[in-house]
């Protein structure tokens, strides 16, 4: 049987990292084989792009080679790790996908959504999630969250103004509302717990 | 005065980074400023790509990956180091540049050419060498020259088999064919003394 790709996305510290955890542990309980993976990573080849991404002064890259970057990567987590897992039947859950890419660098950094999914056609061949859990929680919560795990520190990316990552969250509700079948728009308030009954509930039907 | 980007293509072993060595000299000469640069490479953060993109196993990278990686870095070394220069008016000289990607990855890897020009597009808005030195060479001399220099070690690329070079340097070929204004084709056979001498009759106009 043919295994599934789900994505998570939204925000900074909207509780993604959290979630995927819980979920991956209700898929198992289900009997299904999960692989737990991440953006940008995932593979070897790839987590070393990562480490060039996250580390460095805010300049490091222009938003160009940073999109070319995240492509590579992708290109990569793809053909080595999703595709052959869901092929082998697992249920693959990755802690953001291509949509970070359209909403951090398409939308919020002026690229353009159309040049990032053209990367995304020549790097990976358009591959999408079966489903794309979005989790959206006020802005001043996500902060909260954040300024408690955190304190002050955050990485290249975490760390651009509050304007960019207004923008990151309004492009994710944009690309959900355009693509109703393949995202899943979640309530990220309230306890962990109370998230997680509302990303089962949404996805009881991919088990069929 | 605004300077000039000039590119030296060709094969492996050719003679490139020699005639780099000796152009640099004259055009020093001519009494003016000379950048010498590279591909992969050039700037910091591409170097770091540069290092991702020559070590590693045969299969580190897919064929999808790499292209993005050279577009990546060379988005870098436009923006930040050939643009600049050019503009401050240094003659900028790089030891390979975009018709290295689209000879490799593009028609040798078989991307195809449109694939890997729509990149640099994207990553570098297009910009081109006013004029590109492509060095040819019989491929047997050219394999003495690499024996001679090198025994039987060579980089991730360099590796590749006979017939995969073969299809580089047919490549080469015929983009400058196509491109008559922008390339000048240049016989590499024969001291190096010759070859520069054959480098500085086709470049002698630029000076004007
Ligand atoms: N429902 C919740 N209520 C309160 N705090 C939460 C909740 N879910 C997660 N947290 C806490 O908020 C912080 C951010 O959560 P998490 O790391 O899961 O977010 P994230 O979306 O993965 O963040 P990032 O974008 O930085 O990867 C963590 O300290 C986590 O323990
Ligand atoms: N005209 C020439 N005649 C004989 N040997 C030469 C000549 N020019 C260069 N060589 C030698 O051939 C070898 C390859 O030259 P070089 O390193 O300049 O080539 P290259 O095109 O830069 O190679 P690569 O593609 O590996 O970067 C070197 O050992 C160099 O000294
Ligand atoms: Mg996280
Ligand atoms: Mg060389």
């Amino acid at each position: 049987m043919r295994g599934r790709f789900i994505s998570i996305e939204g925000g900074e510290a909207v509780g993604k990292s959290t979630q995927i955890r819980l979920l991956a542990d209700w898929v198992r309980a289900q009997g299904r084989e999960v692989t737990l993976t991440r953006e940008p990573g995932g593979t070897e080849s790839a987590e070393a792009i990562r480490k060039l991404l996250l580390e460095g002064g805010a300049d490091r890259w222009n938003a160009r080679s940073e999109a070319l970057l995240f492509a590579a990567a992708r290109a990569d987590h793809v053909a080595r790790l999703i595709r052959p897992a869901v092929d082998a039947g697992a249920w693959v859950i990755s802690d953001r996908f291509l949509d970070s890419s359209r909403a951090y660098q398409g939308v919020a950094g002026g690229l353009g959504d159309e040049a990032i999914l053209a990367l995304h056609r020549f790097g990976s061949e358009g591959f999408l999630p079966c489903c794309t859990i979005l989790l959206e929680l006020p802005s001043e919560e996500a902060a909260r969250r954040a300024m408690a795990r955190d304190g002050a520190n955050s990485d290249r990316i975490g760390g651009r103004d509050a304007d960019y990552h207004a923008r990151v969250v309004a492009a994710f509700h944009v690309f959900a509302e355009a693509e109703p079948d393949r995202f899943r728009i979640i309530d990220a308030s309230g306890t962990s717990d109370q998230v997680h009954d509302r990303i089962v509930a949404a996805l009881q039907p991919l088990m069929a």
